[in-house]
């Protein structure tokens, strides 16, 4: 890996190794634009590409990813190599540096318009928890769980940038003591660690994208942390999936880590048994991977959980080619997340209904017991991942404050 | 109701009550913008506006009618009485005449790019059957149905416009004989004959449209057919709902017919019995109107239902209240179905699930026997309402023929 001329510690989470694209701001709101992030410095990209004449110069003076995302791998490939070619290589510095800003000098936005989004459910030990609480008497994963990537359609219009205040969302609930439904403020609000996948290159309607081809569509990963109101969940889910108990808020991190950073994190999936049918295989196993990424929850800066993605049970690439299998196209700034990530140990699971157990085990915080969450609790996830030469890549933070209705 | 100088015979469904928008294309694909139809002919509303300096006219030489759904209904109404005024006044007439299109001579496109997609599951004889079909041994509603309008996101992305192929979808199905899953073209290939719903200004993270504030956001309606995959749908929908089942296509009219032409058909919904939360009554009972609109279904040209939107259980208003009570955003662009419309009589039920029972009571066609669609196979769904003085309102027709994938 080259080093930089901006003098970074090897060991910083966002080296040369990462380079996430973000969109951001200065004094005026409205006047946004690809932003990458060096260090702890912004590199205002369009400006620079444009004194270069970089090709994707053009993508990056726009306020969101969006257009970036349709150029496709060689487009995202070609934007990486000049970025750690001007950022590395002194001939550039003078041309380069009046364009970095620092970090606490700018605003940032929800990095791309976000198309369609859709959750899966990729944890064998989440969704098993989940039975278990959920349906007691019943076996803790459905007859599908190990054959397809469960998921379903979110509310892509509610997805917002890290930092946004989450607002409590009201509905209804009726607890299993309750003659009658009641309306009301949530009373059990959680949270839902997991990664999203952002895609680029669209596709047309009654086309596939394969596991094999999958790559090519999958720009970058956030951080994203899936709200839920467990009570209002619990009420309206049978029989046709979450609605109101997801769809008041998602957040996602600011930053959005290419794929290629995540080279040297690749790791071989958990095992799949039984086997899927031919379309959920690659070429090799190579190319149905996990990421060893390592994410850590706090709950008002006490770490309440260090999920590990690499257990999760489906790949990224067969989320995507089970997404599409069916013909559906594919848009720019579509976003898929994992589902909760959890391990097999109470430390490491997602969700407080799994670290609490719906309830039953509070967590002991220093301001006192925690089941849910109440107003004022902040929420932060962060994450990284091996870099090359044994150096971490930093996917940053997603974070939210909990505020009344 | 004033007559036209186009002088259109009296029963015509596009006369001055109907007025429905739509984004058409004459010789140059690329050049969309909005039209009006009257008769057989489409006002280039645009053009006739710009002349007129008409306000809404620069939303109509936009290629959607997303920007003049973000109007609000101030802009609508001002816009609807506009066009009443130059369609029927003879002093309008030679400014207007020149921007009357024949309609065969246009190409119609999806009229506005969808934000959110909802579909609700509004109809009791359409969930009663369902749940009789898929869970025979358990009770047909479930304990929610009648406390809440049940509904999920579909994927915004393959929402296409009438006239466009359905390409018949591939996914896993599991047979309850089956000891595994297999992989394949769906085999149970359905239609659902819906309305859709078209909202307009936009609205903030954390406020809620009540059901008296419903119609400000409720621009117009469309005929839908959400086209479903049963088996898949039935390996793949327990826990999270209807994925892969649904988000190969959904097939919208062409022509968005505003809410104000259907304030001659608005009718008392059945009757709600519990009587459902306060966020979901109105200030009084007008606010939870159904609607008179009459539907039917052709199957290559052939009549088989003619299903009533007027015995649906919940109203749009409602819809609408619930789906933002949590305090989810609208966005001009938001679409959300009322469910399959389904009455009480065999001749009335909206999808080939119900209307052959599952497989069971074959459709007999002049062309032989159906159960589900077969490649080939061409399904149109029309649908009118009474207009004013006995007139009658038309809302088009939705139509797809199903290809092989």
């Amino acid at each position: 890996m080259s080093t930089s001329w901006l003098d970074l510690p090897a060991d910083h989470p966002f080296g040369l190794a990462a380079l996430p694209y973000g969109v951001f701001s200065t004094d005026d709101p409205d006047l946004r634009r690809v932003g990458v992030r060096i260090g702890d410095q912004v590199l205002d990209a369009g400006l620079a590409a444009e004194h270069a004449g970089m090709e994707s110069g053009a993508s990056w003076t726009q306020p969101s990813l969006n257009d970036f995302l349709s150029r496709g791998p060689h487009a995202w490939a070609a934007a990486r190599q000049w970025l750690v070619e001007v950022l590395s290589d002194p001939a550039h510095r003078d041309a380069v540096e009046p364009h970095l800003l620092p970090l606490s000098a700018v605003t940032m936005h929800l990095p791309f318009e976000v198309a369609d989004y859709v959750d899966f459910y990729a944890s064998e030990q989440h969704a098993t928890n989940v039975g278990r609480i959920f349906r007691p008497d019943g076996q803790a994963l459905t007859p599908n769980w190990k054959h397809l990537p469960i998921g379903y359609h979110g509310r892509a219009g509610t997805v917002v940038v890290s930092g946004t205040d989450v607002i409590r969302p009201a509905g209804q609930r009726r607890a299993p003591t309750d003659p009658a439904p009641v309306f009301g403020p949530s009373v059990r609000l959680d949270i839902e660690a997991e990664l999203g996948f952002v895609v680029g290159g669209a596709t047309r309607i009654g086309s596939r994208v394969g596991v094999d081809e999958a790559d090519d569509h999958l720009f970058g990963v956030v951080l994203l942390n899936d709200w839920s109101a467990r009570d209002i969940q619990a009420w309206e889910y049978v029989p046709l999936g979450p609605f109101l108990g997801k769809s008041f808020c998602t957040s996602i991190s600011a930053w959005v880590l290419p794929m290629e950073a995540l080279r040297d994190a690749r790791v071989a999936l958990p095992g799949q048994d039984p086997e899927p049918l031919p379309y959920l295989h690659g070429a090799d196993d190579a190319a149905t991977y996990g990421l060893d990424i390592h994410c850590e929850v706090r709950l008002n800066g006490t770490l309440i959980s260090s999920p590990d993605y690499a257990g999760m049970y489906w790949s990224p690439t067969q989320m995507l080619a089970h997404l599409s299998v069916n013909g559906a196209s594919l848009r720019d700034g579509d976003l898929f997340g994992s589902g909760t990530i959890s391990g097999s140990g109470p430390g490491t699971r997602g969700s407080l209904l799994e670290l609490t157990w719906n309830g039953r085990d509070p967590l002991e915080l220093p301001d006192g017991k925690r089941t849910y969450l109440e107003d004022g609790d902040v929420v932060t996830m962060s994450g990284w991942a091996p870099g090359p030469g044994g150096s971490r890549v930093g996917l940053g933070e997603v974070s939210g404050r909990v505020v009344a209705g």
